[in-house]
């Protein structure tokens, strides 16, 4: 298998940290998604994917898996040690609904393409930086009702992460989402029951080493 | 189980789409999105869900399960007949592809709370016409590719669906979201194999019988 993936994108960094939790590490193929030189740097990307967009896995078989959830699903499939998903049918539900709130309803409106469009509607700089907040703020909003609701569970007692005392897929999205959170100057003590799940997670070295790289 | 939906809702028709499906007809309960009296229509609807956002499933457990993905994936697991994803895991990823892209990359930017914060921005009802045709097109055109690249398959015959020729997640996607891209002007010929698997899925009483209803 190989990775393409960016540094930066916290969709990759879901990924890599699904791999290091495995234990299995493909070759990582360096993507460029930014400034000047991405477009060159691309071309050969471009042929194999053209969205162009990060992460993607090859296979042995020569197929192309993209979206972040997908790759994550299959790698949970292919690879069951240890699990990303709980056992219990309703937890699955919730850590996979917590994964999606933020790629669909936080991530999905604040990358480098939907940037683009809005500069092309004149939005300047700052506007952009705007828009990503009220995004971030709104969908981690929703992901601290979620968390509200469930952490304490049956036991009477706050699980670790999100969904029980292992990491699963809820947490491979919401630590790299947490770290731009705090890059674009939302603290994460807004969401208390979330900043308790991300500080647990700062602790695992799976996730503490597969963070998103700042912006430079 | 109840299923909180909206019959406009593309999202709320995935749900419906997998239900009738799978054969399980649970009680459904319509929630105002749109409109003058949306907010006081839904003032009971939010103390259950805070985002306020359709679909969500109600258990028999009391628990409220959010975002249309995961709910899939739950009634999928629990309800195991028909299956709604393919055995082979390469063709699983393939069609939750799909299914993510059309969420992450199109349904995401266009809801109706994305034309509000649009619209605050200045935005007119033209230019945000646009701005979802934009997205439209773009994620219809990378679903295409999507599908340029996988409907052969091994066999050498392309499969009627997405990911073979019983309908799966992906599908589910799929088929609101052409409808709407319909509904917007966009003529589904831009996407010759796109255009085949949803005429295919257009003669499947689960689908025809559960696209989203037309804005009024």
């Amino acid at each position: 298998m190989k990775l393409y993936s960016n540094e930066i994108s916290s969709a990759s960094s879901r990924v890599r940290i699904a791999l290091a939790i495995k234990g299995i590490a493909p070759e990582i193929l360096s993507v460029s998604i930014l400034g000047p030189d991405a477009e060159n740097r691309q071309r050969d990307y471009l042929a194999l994917n053209p969205q162009g967009l990060v992460p993607a896995l090859l296979t042995e078989n020569g197929t192309l898996i993209t979206q972040s959830l997908s790759i994550v699903e299959y790698l949970d499939e292919r690879f069951p040690q240890p699990p990303l998903l709980p056992a219990d049918l309703e937890a699955r539900a919730f850590t996979r609904t917590v994964a999606l709130a933020i790629a669909a309803e936080i991530h999905a409106l604040v990358p480098p393409r939907v940037a683009a469009q809005l500069g092309s509607l004149g939005l300047d700089a700052n506007a952009i930086g705007d828009w990503n907040r009220h995004w971030i703020r709104e969908g981690l909003g929703a992901v601290e009702s979620l968390l509200n609701g469930r952490r304490s569970g049956r036991s009477g007692r706050s699980c670790q992460y999100v969904a029980g005392d292992t990491p699963t897929v809820g947490d491979l999205f919401l630590f790299p989402q947490a770290i731009n959170a705090e890059r674009a100057g939302l603290p994460l003590a807004l969401w208390p029951n979330l900043a308790e799940v991300v500080n647990n997670l700062r602790a695992v070295p799976a996730f503490a080493e597969n963070a998103p790289a700042p912006r430079r």
